[in-house]
């Protein structure tokens, strides 16, 4: 008998992380959690600790430590906090697969701890290949170290390539649902308010994400992504705008054969293929049904969603350009969500702080830290200025 | 250096055979065209035969034969005429592909002859598998011989399973462009032309197999070929009109993923990607463009293409109960074509032969043989006795 895949699943408390644990529940057969962790919610982590029986949980916000050990005081369970808890567990040696549900650059140590211990990476935290994606495919090659992703556009382009090694990609085909304000005026835009952003039209996910799907820079850190993980360059990543959300995205190759995946909005679909790759599982989700509505597909306007823009011109400077956008955006973003900025603001912002943190065209990780630092200081001295 | 890789090309003066020769063209320092076959006209094959060279040429009607020698007489080219030649040809020991081209039940010896050669198969004639496909497929299987799909619809079938190998499939999605009839009525179905039925709305193909297409007995060939290509029953294959004719078909797996190959409609892809699969070369072709129009897909109706739900009924009833319809098929179809019969009596034509020809659950070469014989009379007494 074929012996359970450990999995740890950094963010578990999360939309990726709660449908990753569905999956497993699905396949209890294959999949055993090793490791669960969450930021802040105590309490939900400790009811997943109690469904799943971890080895070991991590809340990474020290000051929940206690209150999360007292939960968990007749589990056989070990708890731990802190940051630093997060880059050991994940090394652990009976852990299989990491899966990166976490948000924010937060993602990034403990991804590349992973990594160094030779863990297959199911990645799921986006900013991890936008901050530092030169360094992190340079670590995965040199540790033989796979990276399978769980966004649903990167897992489709994934799907598409599979089989196809020696076929170059001529173009990728980006598609994106267009978020919230599609079909808005740029005046309109102009006084879009939270409770707007926060209407995803097709996928049901967490806040950061939300907004960032409205401004489009999620789609900008996709394209982003979607350059370190196949090699391509920003001229071969075409955006379209697909408000259906069927086609999750496509290759296309130097025969114009276009290859893609297409399938319902859910998350699950794209996780679970991340941890059963090269096989597939039986999933008990919903199928397509091509009949319901036409499949559209809109250019980008990149005016209107300037923070699209933005991530291609990050992506033409290369450098730590991405890093200094991240952490811009990671501090709009929650400026955004705390009503002290306005919609059309989040795209200055970031533009200003890309203008005036620091350039450099070689970093390596102490770089990226200290140009995250750095742009974080800029992004936010520029919200109180603009005040 | 790479030999260049000989083929045989088994109707090479048709629509696929034309376009095929434009691949090798382009690709002149990876293929060399061994033989090039007709059935009637000797013109534009000695003109081939004078283009590119080959080392044999075969005209299967053998009153053409003086002719095509005379006119190739300064070429250093043999020439052979004849069905048995044909099915000599293909077992050349140079060759190593054939490019099965032609029409009709005809196709099926030379297939079979190639198969015991050990040659690989670029199958074009959709009669092969619809007439005997489960004896093609247990040679393809004795004589380890690759079958590769020439069709749009199962090259994109087959360009979306390369790599999945262990996964099973749940449903071919197999798309139709719907034909010119998509739109008529039952009443108006009445009262079409030749002329109507012949004007195809996206693709340029030969006169039989346009007219397939008006009845959707094209598309009820392609469910029959597909279940013998990719091993699925009649009910994992659903038929969805799609009159883009842009996604030339789908595989839906069981984790619910679906993936499909996309692009222009251009045979010389698929043609193409037979002879360099499983690599990919650069194909002068136009690109996808999916900003023009939006993709629709509709459930086609059974009642109005009558032909498409008798080939589901034939792939139930299995035995040589395809090859009866086949048959009956090729008389109506050219009957339709010299104007003896009208549009809403191909479907009536050949339900009735399936009804009066006799039933063979298990049947070997000479059954098929037999019935396709039987079947072609039965289909002329009921037309002759129908006018």
């Amino acid at each position: 008998m074929q012996e359970k895949k450990q999995i740890a699943i950094l963010g578990s408390t999360g939309s990726i992380g709660t449908q990753a644990l569905d999956v497993i529940q699905q396949h209890a057969d294959l999949y055993e959690v090793y490791c669960l962790t969450a930021n802040n919610r105590v309490e939900l982590l400790a009811e997943q600790a109690r469904r799943f029986h971890p080895a070991a949980v991590v809340i990474a916000n020290e000051a929940h430590y206690e209150m999360l050990k007292d939960m968990l005081r007749d589990e056989p369970v070990k708890v731990y906090a802190g940051s630093d808890a997060l880059c050991q567990i994940v090394q652990a040696g009976p852990v299989d697969m990491v899966l990166t549900a976490m948000v924010g650059f937060a993602g990034l140590p403990p991804t590349i701890s992973a990594i160094q211990a030779g863990k297959k990476i199911c990645l799921a935290n986006k900013e991890t290949l936008v901050v530092a994606g030169e360094l992190i495919c340079h670590l995965a090659k040199e540790y033989h170290c796979p990276i399978l992703p769980v966004d649903s556009e990167h897992s489709a382009i994934f799907q598409s390539l599979v089989g196809e090694d020696d076929n170059e990609i001529e173009k990728i085909l980006l598609t994106a649902s267009g978020g919230p304000f599609r079909l808005k005026s740029e005046e309109e835009m102009q006084t879009v308010t939270k409770t707007d952003a926060l209407r995803h039209p097709t996928w049901d996910m967490g806040a950061k994400i939300t907004i960032d799907s409205a401004t489009m820079m999620n789609k900008g850190f996709e394209v982003i992504e979607a350059k370190w993980l196949f090699g391509v360059s920003a001229e071969q990543i075409e955006v379209l705008v697909h408000p259906q959300s069927i086609v999750h995205s496509a290759v296309q190759f130097r025969d114009g054969s276009v290859k893609a995946q297409l399938g319902v909005p859910d998350m699950r679909m794209p996780i679970q293929y991340a941890f059963s790759f090269p096989n597939r599982l039986h999933l008990n989700s919903q199928r397509l049904d091509l009949f319901t509505k036409p499949l559209e597909f809109f250019k980008p306007d990149m005016n209107r969603f300037r923070c699209l823009a933005l991530a291609f011109e990050a992506l033409k400077q290369g450098g730590n350009m991405s890093c200094v956008m991240n952490a811009a955006n990671e501090v709009v973003n929650r400026a955004f969500l705390d009503d002290r900025i306005t919609f059309p603001q989040i795209a200055t912002v970031i533009e200003q702080t890309m203008q005036r943190a620091t350039f450099d065209a070689a970093p390596d990780y102490d770089v990226y830290l200290a140009s995250d630092a750095e742009a974080r200081r800029i992004a936010e001295e520029l919200i109180i200025k603009n005040r």
